[in-house]
């Protein structure tokens, strides 16, 4: 398990960050999450002026061989495809909100069953034209698995060498809600009917389909070792989802803040954490998804999101729409006068 | 009260919003919050084109005659003018976040208990140095009073001759969480122990005094109306929330969204929500505070905040840092792709 350890992060300057934060011209306390999103990322970045450099949402794009039936989701799965395709012409969710926020977007082809050619502006990382249907195998060989931890940690590599010091982690996947829902319920030990939710909106039928379908696949892996991350990983994971994880477990190793967004990004970030715990503390989840898995995968992992504006899209659209509170975080800590420079009386 | 006249929004557009919103390339409803934010903001302005321009939050400043007895307050009472002097010269929290996302600043002197002279950046509105104790005698005469919400008024006018369409309330006064309690008590009619909270930060002594003499405060002026909101305000409140009540109350006659913060910011809006309901129509409440009161005070307005940093500070701290939000309401509207443009399918 060496490739997958994480610096502990040093408590030298926790003081004088409080300090900081304390003596700012404002009540103790006032600036509330602010404060403890600022004393993080300044931990992480051990310094008390911490800065956000070159923030990059990277969102991987892969299929999943259950998706072919439509066992598990009311979209075809070209929709997958398409989207990337909006993605790289810029129409997407995702694209307008990086855009908003000056967020520079890369995106990722894990593994998207079409054959895109040479496209600018999408990097090919593919793995398979799709994962395998885990009704009937596991999605994914080992090799595979292994390829798609390696190929995320190389591409969070670039973006660092390109200057980044945060970076998001976003998705594209029909079918993917399903693979998180496998993915939580195995880590989680959580019984697959509180992991399974409403993806982007199948109707009730479809639900008790989806669900069927997804208590046959855990029955059909239960010799599966819950303890053992990759292997559950491989059996349920899709390519989007392996390079994510193994894309976040190079950034903590990298020192970089890591951005997670809904209940997909999630899942990845989960399985990360059950191969290095300490991948949290580099770690900010963004959104609290509406998809109804995601509050207790977020509980298992004691993790508060930034922002719950009811959505449920995936993309890194939660990472972009809730980075603004994130760079106000340090916007305080960098630029608020403090108590003495400002002459403003503390409390009596 | 023909003076608070609010136009009804017409329904006219529901249909093309609720069309556009649905057909964008993404799931529907998958944007949650921001798909109702955007809906409001669309039929407020009356286009399916939102757009925010010159977003400008005006943060009134004042004294409470309550304040200088320390009974309700652990910062002495020139923190008030301090804190003016800190927002002119920059260092505040709400310059720096207003900074970072691009929104215009007003500081206006309500009745602050300081001779400020003439001091480039400070709107002078002032109609007193402070309040007077509500403990002996009405907060403000009737006349101060409706000074208060012509003068609060006359300043939106201005800034809405400027150009803006988007206006959030701010406000700075120490002793102002124990008037915005006061407000909520009489106008939701819930017991003024389930309004008080801890202000910038009492301890647990400092609350048993602020609420022992809230609630002298309370049976001193039993017979007020407490149907009669013009009352309640000229008796309870501060120079800065009749500035913010009348101020809102112009915003919505003149078209324009407004943005309410946190406690204080709210009760000004509870006062006018109580002389005319469709207020509501036109405001955004941006942020859920910490202060404990909050959560029954929106209940009663049924509105539902858009984050929750668990901030207590005012100042409009919470409209400047949920901004970049209600802008992407207006982006994903206005620039996203269709599914017909973007040759995405739908769901099967």
């Amino acid at each position: 398990m060496s490739k997958y350890t994480i610096s502990t992060i040093s408590d030298e300057l926790n003081e004088e960050l409080t300090l900081k934060i304390n003596n700012k011209t404002k009540p103790v306390g006032s600036l509330g999450k602010l404060e403890t999103i600022a004393y993080k990322i300044g931990r992480i970045q051990q310094t008390v002026n911490p800065k956000l450099i070159q923030p990059t949402i990277a969102v991987f794009a892969g299929d999943h061989g259950i998706a072919k039936e439509g066992l598990v989701n009311p979209y075809p799965q070209e929709v997958t495809f398409q989207m990337v395709m909006n993605f790289i012409s810029g129409g997407a969710a995702i694209n307008v909100f990086a855009n908003q926020n000056k967020i520079s977007l890369k995106i990722i082809d894990a593994g998207v069953n079409y054959n895109f050619g040479n496209i600018e502006g999408l990097i090919d990382s593919k793995i398979d034209m799709g994962t395998s249907n885990y009704l009937q195998t596991k999605a994914m060989t080992t090799e595979q698995c292994e390829e798609g931890l390696k190929k995320g940690a190389q591409i969070v590599e670039e973006i660092y060498q390109e200057g980044c010091n945060v970076i998001g982690f976003g998705e594209m996947g029909i079918g993917n809600s399903s693979s998180a829902a496998l993915l939580m319920s195995i880590i989680c030990n959580i019984p697959i009917d509180d992991c399974v939710g409403n993806g982007t909106g199948v109707n009730e039928e479809q639900f008790q389909l989806k669900l069927k379908t997804l208590q046959q696949a855990i029955e059909k892996h239960s010799s599966l070792n819950q303890n053992d991350p990759f292997e559950t990983l491989s059996t349920f994971g899709g390519f989007e989802i392996a390079q994510m994880c193994g894309g976040m477990l190079k950034a903590a190793q990298l020192g970089m803040l890591i951005l997670v967004d809904g209940f997909i990004s999630s899942a990845a970030i989960l399985v990360a954490f059950q191969m290095n715990k300490q991948i949290l503390d580099y770690a900010l989840f963004t959104h609290h998804s509406n998809e109804q898995g995601h509050t207790k995968m977020l509980a298992y992992m004691n993790a508060s999101p930034i922002i719950n504006m009811d959505m449920r899209l995936g993309e890194g659209s939660g990472i972009a729409v809730a980075y603004p509170i994130i760079k106000a975080a340090c916007t305080f800590l960098n630029e608020m006068a403090s108590f003495d420079t400002a002459e403003v009386s503390n409390k009596v």
